[in-house]
């Protein structure tokens, strides 16, 4: 299967819920969303016929997400080597391994799921059985490869800074040759994809409306604190509008 | 492995980084302080081969994570039927299905990999190079099976919504027996498992120390705002004082 230009991404057996599917969504709008809406993902692939999950950061670009490589050198390893990567020592271009030894060829990249899920919020109804949660999840399944093109992979990086902090990637010296070699990124071609969406207000059973219970939505959010200065800064080095104030 | 009191969970060559061991950890006291820092969980397992990763929510009792069977209920059935759930028609206690049916017989549990990721906070660098993430990370190998016994589902529910807001369980009304048998829970006993935690400041080279890029630290938190009453609350009724004040 291959990402083809189109509103949707194709539904499959393995994208179609058992249950809630309403909240199922495949069109590349909502799925895009919420792709862009974070950086954090949860990598999922197979090691010695077991399921290992790391998290790493990532970023979508097009049809396309990128992944860094900081969840260990092995599953990178497994996911192709190319010629920029030849003659590298082990483990050299990976941050954060796990001592896992995923289940493929280098030359067929690695079988991966990808998962990203932005929670909204904590829905308390007034019964115990209807509390949920509110949230925005993609998972994408793929085989994900080594990106071994030097300048895509500049590319592939500047994406994830930014995706964490827009304009970032241009406003600090950019990676050598060398420090490219070392840094290691995954993609993966947005293919068999399927967002899923649960949003809204209590749904308790109409006998329990009564009950004496507080009921509602206690929205979440993430953000960013004030930023905390290097203590190595150079006095009166301003702060980047990029940046929230202090 | 099984879980044995001690204050730290053995090593194995799973849980052993190849990069970056200087951020693992495996006490007891670490690890739990990240499980109990979230409630949000990403959940893998294998399903036909291939690697699936689902967002759930959790909580951690003593050297067990409970987790909410709102993944799917293929992986839920395939983790274990049991007298609690017998004659139940298929799917019914699954809150939120994907279309995978994991490789493991219900008898034997399923084979699962768990990952519980906070991120603390954006380390931007002078250097493209040395960007990095605070975070605190738990992977947890093993296991799970569902829980078939209803005392033990319902402690564990309550402590998967007190997990979220505490003291929430107590302030509602708990589920009927029915209610119940349509809720699956899954446990997995901690007993191979490791922390990563990335703290800290910037870490640029000494040569670049002197270039004019904003460096420090962007902390980033979770918090809840303010609590959104359900429009059929009855007037009057209070803001509980385990809630965030509107």
């Amino acid at each position: 299967m291959s990402a083809t230009p189109g509103p949707s991404y194709p539904q499959t057996g393995r994208t179609t819920p058992t249950r809630h599917r309403e909240r199922a969504a495949y069109d590349r709008a909502t799925v895009h969303a919420i792709l862009d809406a974070d950086w954090i993902c949860h990598l999922g692939f197979v090691a010695d016929g077991a399921p290992v999950v790391l998290p790493t950061i990532y970023a979508r670009v097009g049809d396309r997400l990128y992944l860094h490589g900081s969840t260990g050198s092995r599953p990178l390893r497994a996911a192709g080597q190319g010629a920029g990567t030849a003659g590298r020592p082990e483990g050299s271009g990976a941050d954060d391994g796990a001592g896992d030894a995923p289940d493929a060829a280098p030359e067929d990249g690695l079988r991966v799921c990808v998962t990203v899920t932005v929670a909204d919020g904590v829905v308390l109804a007034r019964s115990a059985f209807h509390h949920s949660v509110n949230y925005r999840s993609v998972v994408a399944h793929g085989t994900a490869h080594r990106v071994t093109d030097p300048a895509e992979r500049a590319r592939a990086l500047d994406a994830i800074v930014d995706a964490a902090v827009p304009g970032r990637s241009a406003d600090c010296r950019p990676a050598t040759p060398k420090e490219l070699a070392q840094t290691a990124v995954l993609r993966l071609d947005l293919a068999e994809v399927s967002a899923k969406v649960r949003q809204g207000g209590v749904a308790d059973d109409p006998g329990d409306l009564s009950l004496p219970h507080w009921a509602g939505v206690l929205p979440l959010t993430r953000s960013f604190g004030p930023p905390q200065p290097d203590p190595a800064l150079a006095p009166g080095t301003p702060l980047p509008p990029y940046l929230p104030a202090p």
